[in-house]
């Protein structure tokens, strides 16, 4: 067995929390604590479950204890026991915390809220998870890039890839929010084509043809993206389904088996017994995908809340250098999450064979 | 330990699957099977998660075969196996059941969507667990009533209540649906005055005085009361609070807290790890509620999927005769669950006592 | 014919806008202009439908030529020619251009986002419209407000009206905003019973005894309000009625009419031709509405962009004095933009007398 | 001055009324009757406003006038009184009714819910007025195809169309459903690539390259389209705006004047006091439309409601024959309605030229 790395995540919020539960379920790392300034009920409920929790500032010693928030300690001590933090802040404070991570001897990684410039390195496990290797720092890309990228390398590990025109109906806020960004009965489409989704999935496969297109949608979980992919070649849907199936981390729904929307993976998961109902695999359909001649055109469905926590996992790995092969990595975190790597919608029963699987054959 | 009551669900939708669920977390139950007619994600994930499944109708076996569900048998098959049959059908559909569970010497268990006449009695744990005792059948009431009988009873226990008059703002649809009884952008009052609510809670406790006006929101989760109910004399929040609490199955809140609105509570029960996020209590704002005089006002949150789920499990207990104690039954349920007796918001440290909490000794 | 009173709108948002148009359609006003910081699409709409603009600061000035405004003048030039200013500024703004106001010698209507005390004068048109007679300063109730206002002083003028209870959903932002305040499938209580609009009802009719509780609706536009109602005597629903119908701007709605929701009557309006779908009237449903003994229950629906736009036309003779007798004000107010006393949704034809009004005679 | 063309509008529901008051618009056409069989509010308002109503089936008559509805007489004999027909019902019901229409001898304009087949022709007026002069029928396209025909032949009018593949984004229902279709909080993505639209337009235009992929989005009003476009050259995007602009029924919006969405349009339609608030061009936006080599990106709305009003105005006098020059008729139903050809976003004032639009000199 190889040595435990020792984590510690700073930031409490939507991916933090994730973040710390899958630490907690990996046979090669220990969770040492969690760091914030808030008091409320996010708090509490990781103080009741145990977790260590510290203070990211000496202001929120005070504020927090006076809350009845019993601390573990400050951010520095934190960052005394870890070999890696993963900075779980909100867009924009990260870059502000790496001279302390640095100064602390500590690896970092960052989330997709802060700019490629800040690390130099920006990480999607199945692209570039040997880049990364004994990095001092790596970044996590958002949901919606990490998504982009799991789908169209996986047409690119193939052969299959010329371009790929993106149109990505982002959620509008968290659905546990009711005062940040929400938007109402309207859709509002981005300012600027293309969106930096594109670009950002750029800064891990550089030669990607792709552009992107978003727009906010007046829903509050789950990103629906939309592409028109220029092939290589004239090919079957059972092909692009194969190839992006064996990219673990995306699998099949299909709406003929009650799939319809977003919300019904919603549902899925809870019924699967995900915790949180997280779906950390890209959801695609593969009874609406379709592919004219060398034309592809497909749709699938990202949880903007669970997408990127195997990332995160995989990533501590790859910076802490304890586990060389990336393939070991993800196989490691997809069996400790129970991530799917085919269809997410259970088969009816084992002797069943989906259609698009018995064509593979 | 006394006897095992042998149950099947009839029904593997919103409720079902939760009562499947909930009669497996008991250690004086064991769940059989369930029933239904669908072959979709949802009886797909049962079946993957090892539950028998049966076909609710002749038509049923071959619809599901064709479709891949393995079938341990038809509904008759499922009704000769056990004590108590939980019927989660859809409104009005579990009357024309009745005859069928009769036939087979079953005890029967219906929802809200029946009429009382059906069973001819109504059901809330605490306010008749022992008038159900022996009997073949009952009602489990709905979710808004059941939720307005608890809190209504716990005030009338300890003489506090002359008459209630409530508001209910419905969730319109429930998350997964997106094709059913779904409004957008609005809030549609009810076209009767009584809503059906209130005069349902007299089919559980008959003396209570109590008026309700309903609306759908234009949300999908959690249904939320506002209450002004005239006290039987002067009392303070602290009086209040404290015969709230004394009930199992409500729970306090607190803005204060960070839980704002229905979907904070959402968050909180992830948060809590418990299963499909569901809150089996009634959670009232206790830094809301008001007491002016004689008059209380007070505002709180349910769950409409899962607060009756606790309900039925008592309801299984009463109907089967095996624990004679409503109470005994109900703390065996609540410590299954992970009922939350008074505060769902964990408290920050041991130590901490909530002012209310300290106000009452 | 009496002197034309001169009228300019200070904020061109939401309600300047609606008061600039009803000012245009009054025989006895002329719209001197309207001010404004803005550049957009708003402020370009006024400019093209021939509405001389104003720059409400020296900056606003140079930002709104620079992008191309025609400027008729600043602020301080409309308030030398004009009677009576009113100000639509937002939310406690409005308290800081009082002085400015007074400076010029101009009368001052501020809206219900400013505090009662700014102007020592709260008005609702049937309530008080003597007590603002030649007043400096007024300031027209909010949205909530207003209706709670008219409907309980009409109960309150026949001498029914005992106490009133209200739960006010709210719809949570305006319909053309994509950035504030919005919620998203949820409903948020506010944190304060009472919620402010009773307390500020009684700002205009002190000895009301009404208590209001409040909560934001995932909806963008009017809002719905329940009461329960403590009737001086027992009464029939015909007798509240016509009661409610006595007081002009209450209006009745019916849902066997097809009007469910308060989008239904947003689209009436449209079919109706009102303005910018506008209505002016608190609409009550007539066939919701309810009478046992002495309590009455019942709901309505206000949009809360119009329902004050009649007050604050009222409050400009008000203050102006050129009209002392408040139903001839209100009478031609309520002519010129159609203003509807009786039922909302239309007869049939001319000779049909609904059931109600039959009741009556 | 030609002669009166005697319209009928058969279906008095959200485009039927739009076509009503368009009609009663047009100095070269009188509007005869609307017919349905209905009785609620939308019925009573037509009685209100003047409308001569008939019933549509010979049940409705004695529904329509125990109802109170003043009836003018049958549809039979509403069709002995028109030279043209709009055929208004809700989809596929139309079908039926065109024996009945061919019976009569009147001219028939069906919707987009019903097939092509039904009557041999599909029409958009700009792209093939002359086709259908002096036929017995044709079909308005929905609202979707008719933006997409507009746009995709602004282009292809130019030469610079190459292919097209559009992401539409639909609104869910109408403002005023709160029972139908309604979606909530999820996004819906069509079950089929392509989607209908794309073949719809080719219904139009034959050899258009165009695909479709569609959702349902959580709002009630406009859709929004996204386009990824080869064009036949490289070009600029000052181009591509000057030949959408020269295209009537497109116009321009900006983001940068505070139209940042759907709902900015509707607010500003109001503002512009263009009745019920409707918008009659596709509004797309120029400052976010982008081209990159021989690609172009952009995106626009569409208000469903209204945008295919013009078209059946113009399909009227196509059939009629009244008017034999396209651009004559476009011209003559534009004026009447106030549709703009260039920017919807009033220009600052007269003299202020877009950067656009300075950039094409």
């Amino acid at each position: 067995m190889d040595q435990t790395i020792r984590v510690g995540v700073n930031g409490y919020g939507v991916i933090g929390k994730r973040v710390a539960d899958a630490v907690t379920a990996q046979q090669d790392m220990e969770l040492v604590g969690v760091s914030d300034v808030i008091s409320d009920y996010r708090i509490t409920a990781a103080v009741s479950r145990g977790i260590p929790v510290y203070a990211s500032t000496t202001e929120g010693v005070a504020a927090m204890r006076s809350a009845g928030i019993t601390l573990t300690g400050e951010l520095h001590q934190l960052l005394d026991a870890v070999d890696v933090i993963v900075d779980c802040t909100p867009a924009k404070i990260g870059a502000s915390n790496l001279e302390h991570y640095r100064a602390h001897g500590v690896k970092a990684i960052f989330q997709g809220g802060e700019k490629h410039a800040l690390t130099g390195h920006s990480f999607v496990a199945h692209a570039n998870y040997a880049t990364a290797l004994g990095r001092d720092t790596t970044r996590v890309v958002s949901c919606n890039t990490t998504a982009t990228v799991r789908t169209l390398t996986a047409l690119k590990d193939v052969g299959l890839l010329t371009k790929a025109r993106g149109v990505l109906i982002r959620r509008a806020t968290d659905p546990w929010e009711s005062d940040h960004s929400g938007i109402m009965n309207t859709i509002v489409p981005e300012t600027a084509i293309p969106s930096h989704q594109g670009p950002d999935a750029q800064t891990v496969v550089p030669d990607l043809d792709v552009v992107t297109m978003a727009a906010k949608g007046a829903h509050t979980q789950n990103h629906l993206h939309y592409w028109t992919i220029d092939l290589t070649r004239p090919a079957t849907s059972e092909e692009v389904l194969e190839a992006l199936s064996a990219m673990p981390r995306i699998a099949q729904v299909r709406s003929s088996d009650g799939i319809v929307a977003p919300n019904s993976t919603i549902e899925l998961m809870r019924d699967l017994g995900r915790p949180r109902g997280d779906m950390y695999e890209v959801a695609v359909w593969a009874d609406i995908l379709t592919v004219r001649g060398e034309e592809l055109f497909c749709t699938y469905t990202v949880d903007n809340q669970a997408v990127v926590i195997p990332e995160n996992i995989d990533a501590i790995r790859a910076l802490a250098g304890t586990v060389t092969d990336g393939a070991e990595s993800m196989s490691r975190t997809d069996t400790s999450l129970g991530v799917r790597a085919d269809f997410l919608t259970p088969a009816p029963h084992p002797d069943r064979i989906y259609p698009t699987a018995r064509a593979r054959t």
